[in-house]
């Protein structure tokens, strides 16, 4: 990342992507001390446990945030979209614990990745990244608390289609290729219960079934 | 707040409860613009939609805090103990944003609150403030995905257990005066359903039952 060519790119893709910032000094040291990543669909970029090094600022593809308990059980959180950062990371990096969520690259993902170590000395100088910071936390607790509301009190049909819209729009697609098995795992529920689920949502016109794939009527 | 015998008070009380803060300038600046609260127990502290205008700092007693859905439907997420502070109110006075939860006081709670308008000078002048800030979010980042684990993973008597032993610390005490109704709420369950794990908690020796009491054995 040390090219004039490649700063310029950074940028021009920060300024399209994250329009928040303006800050020259902020987008010049960005530039200079970012990474980029790319990752493959389904790749893992943090699992549980780790100790993540960069922030992501997501400019193409979706990450798939989610939870596991002890026993492999795991729920689906939420997607972070170009323009998003992780509250998790970033909550990570400034306080040093590990990871306590997993993230997964959901489909040809790419990311401006800041070096932690810079985020302390980013918060004292910067209005603008520290006004990011608190934003990204108050988005992030929307999720988990639209999360909590989901499980406590959404019938499972309406998480199973919510999931369905979260995934055609990570995948800018409304052809989803995934398994039943794959939406069960997701949901902490079994294959039986989401095929059955998802025949229901078939009959009232919410979704079409095809080996594989699954269309999501978005309209 | 303003007599030096008042404020001598809220330091030693700061001293005690809060011993993060060893910053002079901080604790003189808390000292000269704090508030005094005190609750009855099950009075409303924040409601959903509310403003806040204080940050607790709670120094006895416990907040109850919880999310309900549009239909009246309710959900326990956590408790704030002495030495702890509402991460949700942080972030609503930052972002200036209405309240997601509801807070409620547990029993003669009583709260130094700091007014939201001081914050985002701290937030630049105190590394101590910044750190605690910080920490805060970082904890109750732990304590919905705390929730969200006990809402998808575990069973409902696990949930019901763990929620009696919440109240015990909340109340100071493990005899605690609750009906199968309320708890039933917490839980978003149905009153019969809690009651017939109850007393199957109560045939394996977890709590002893009695009239709108339940003791909770912790051993």
């Amino acid at each position: 990342m040390d090219t004039k060519e490649e700063n310029l790119d950074v940028v021009s893709i920060l300024k399209q992507n994250f329009p928040v910032f303006h800050n020259q000094d902020l987008i010049a040291k960005m530039a200079k001390e970012a990474r980029w990543f790319k990752h493959e669909k389904e790749e893992t970029i943090v699992d549980f446990g780790e100790y993540p090094k960069w922030i992501p600022l997501v400019t193409n593809g979706a990450i798939k945030i989610s939870r596991a308990d002890d026993e492999g059980g795991e729920i689906f959180l939420y997607y972070l979209y170009p323009g998003q950062t992780c509250a998790m990371t970033l909550n990570c990096c400034m306080v040093d614990k590990p990871s306590e969520v997993k993230a997964i690259a959901e489909e040809g993902t790419e990311y401006l990745g800041l070096p932690r170590k810079s985020l302390p000395q980013w918060m004292l100088e910067f209005d603008e990244w520290r006004q990011f910071t608190l934003e990204t936390y108050n988005e992030r607790y929307e999720n988990l608390l639209a999360t909590i509301d989901a499980i406590a009190f959404q019938k499972l049909d309406e998480r199973l289609l919510n999931l369905l819209k979260d995934k055609s729009i990570a995948k800018g697609t409304n052809e989803i290729e995934v398994t039943h098995k794959s939406l069960a795992e997701e949901l902490h529920s079994s294959r039986e219960v989401i095929s059955r689920l998802l025949k229901q949502l078939e009959k009232i016109g919410k979704v079409q079934l095809s080996r594989n794939k699954i269309t999501v009527n978005l309209g």
